[in-house]
């Protein structure tokens, strides 16, 4: 791995980062620059001021989005200046960019005080046709996403909390096809309930799995500590061990289970943990570098399907299957937000890429896989527009 | 002109704006993901996290400013809604990167407030190489500038303040040599005293045109008046009509005065008024799209030379002259801030660029000139450099 980190910052030093500017019209004389500024520009000005939707008629603003980060839980890093975070927002525009022909304009905030964020969002959000929000740090990114998404008149979408969720969902409902079994007949366990995890909880259920088992650092979570819980957790709760059944460790809970999903911490699984799990089971070991079991270790143990976050194994979990796509759709359904739906819509259309040639090693597609981009795009589009939040 | 508004709205509909972003470096295969992103992405955040200073080296920052506007004196026009002032801060943009190659982003921001414009200026610090403000209403203009210049390490620019008065200096330099008058020996008489008035006053002062008279709206200005005016007017009291002398209206004032500069209002300057002038007079006459005075009718008058802010005349003052050079000499310089003596610098190099071809009519190079970018990029920086604001 180290190559790759000198590498990285080769690449980095070379190239003076990943994104730039360019132009979409000509500019090479006076009557250029008369069209494209002054005196031209005053009719698309006075056409938008009366009729704000125009923006998206006259401007970019329909294909731009903004990446915002306070920069408080970046990568697994953790806590870095807004200089420091700027490296992976300039990254995941470039990868919009790439993948969906979106023009992302990275921002790092100096604060990390929410309302700042929010309100420096809204003051932000005649710029831009959506917002991607990164990296920031739990519980605020719920807050803050939660609020803006009432608030603005334009889609925002905290890919941490969402993005692994798509992906994983789209897994499992590959997954079913191969183990036939079905969505509410599995007994799924998770560890870890942090920004994606719980967001894992909520899309699979939403999605059919109703028998979730949740652990975090402290233990199973039940319905009768319901009150010494956070408003995260809480909200859990309508998603978990909707029986309150008791689970002293990991290991009780995953004996007999289907499936184990993971966003926690390196090696917490054992091989007979897993030899435990129901026939045909499937591990979805998402901690990174470092999975909650390796991938060798989970074969030897008799998993039938295994998923880590990592490129070097089959089934990689990876949120660039989804991102640069949902907001591709949203963008070109003229979508005021992104629902739980259209995130249902994308995990099937993702899953639907693989056919003929599904196996356990193979439920989840490349992100270079080029249908991505027509098949995930129309997917989420064609939801959007049904769910009805369309600008006028 | 109207087919120019037509063509402008077809040009912005067709291609949705101006701009859009671009990749500086290839992702075909996971190798390209792991360097651009992750896991490599890490490494230059670290690196940044330990010196904020190698933001720019590792990132596009050093390439990248914000155009941020309240849109509260949009072009002509006054104020108009946050989206309606995006084609004109797009064309900005477009502009900066058609003319010096500079990443710009077009931020129009959805407040007038003055203390959250600053705030949210100082919020998005972190992302940007330098910050143009644009087009917002005096005197607010002149109190966010000020405090951004003083709170942020990266250079804050006007363009509405100091463009004009920059492009304004350089011709009268060419015009001094054509006339062979010496600046301190000028009367000049200034018609208008907003945001580019003000600034092209004491600009052209601190340059050596030391016997400067006023008008605003309201006549003309008086030490004597002192006490009635606003903050504005009061500091230009350091600049003009030193020894209060008395005028009833502005053609007493343009009687035997050297040159004219009007920033005002269409045809308040009759031809009695420029031939009373003394000989050789200099008339820059730059309210658009109508000036102070029709450029035939200065001609006919006597008027030796005549600007104005239109192409299709000789001599238009254009600050696309100034400003994109002005921000690449100043990030190539790893500048904080932009001086007064950077601009007269600028100033200086624009006027230089014309030689052997000086004419009355050939005072001002066109913006197409290509030499402006080492010229004035080079002049800049270099001065940048001699100022010492500069990046540790």
């Amino acid at each position: 791995m180290s190559d790759i980190y000198e590498d990285s910052l080769k690449l980095h030093q070379v190239n003076r980062g990943k994104i730039a500017t360019k132009l979409k019209v000509a500019c090479e004389n006076s009557k250029d620059l008369a069209l494209a500024y002054s005196p031209g520009v005053a009719a698309p000005c006075l056409k938008i001021n009366e009729d704000s939707n125009l923006s998206y008629t006259y401007t970019n603003r329909g294909n731009t989005i903004a990446v915002i980060s306070d920069c408080t839980a970046v990568l697994g890093l953790g806590k870095l200046s807004a200089e420091a975070g700027m490296p992976v927002m300039e990254g995941k525009a470039f990868l919009f960019k790439r993948f969906a022909d979106i023009d992302a304009i990275p921002l790092v905030l100096n604060t990390n005080d929410p309302d700042e964020i929010i309100n420096t969002c809204k003051i932000l959000e005649k710029s831009f046709g959506g917002i991607n929000l990164e990296d920031i740090a739990a519980p605020n990114c719920v807050k803050i996403e939660r609020e803006l998404i009432e608030s603005l008149n334009i889609p925002v979408f905290h890919d941490d909390q969402h993005g692994t969720a798509i992906v994983v969902l789209s897994g499992l409902i590959n997954a079913l096809k191969l183990t036939k079994k079905k969505a509410n007949e599995c007994r799924v366990v998770v560890s870890g309930c942090g920004a994606a995890g719980s967001n894992v909880i909520k899309t699979i259920y939403n999605y059919g799995f109703t028998n979730i088992i949740a652990f975090d650092k402290d233990g199973c979570l039940y319905q009768h500590d319901k009150d010494s819980y956070d408003f995260l957790k809480k909200e859990l709760l309508d998603y978990v061990n909707l029986n309150d059944e008791s689970y002293d460790t990991l290991a009780d809970a995953l004996k007999g289970a289907d499936i184990m999903i993971g966003m926690s911490a390196a090696n917490i699984v054992s091989k007979e943990m897993v030899a435990s799990m129901k026939q045909k089971a499937i591990i979805f070991a998402l901690a990174n570098p470092s999975p909650e079991i390796p991938y060798e270790d989970a074969k030897k143990a008799g998993a039938y399907i295994i998923a880590t976050g990592r490129s070097d194994y089959p089934n990689q979990v990876n949120n660039l299957l989804a991102f640069p796509y949902i907001f591709k759709g949203a963008l070109l359904a003229n979508a005021t937000r992104i629902t739980d739906n259209d995130k249902i819509a994308a995990a099937n259309a993702i899953a639907s890429l693989i056919t003929d040639d599904l196996s356990p090693d193979y439920i989840i597609p490349s992100p270079f896989d080029e249908r991505l981009k027509t098949v995930v795009v129309e997917a989420v589009k064609n939801s959007c527009i049904k769910g009805g939040f369309i600008r006028e």
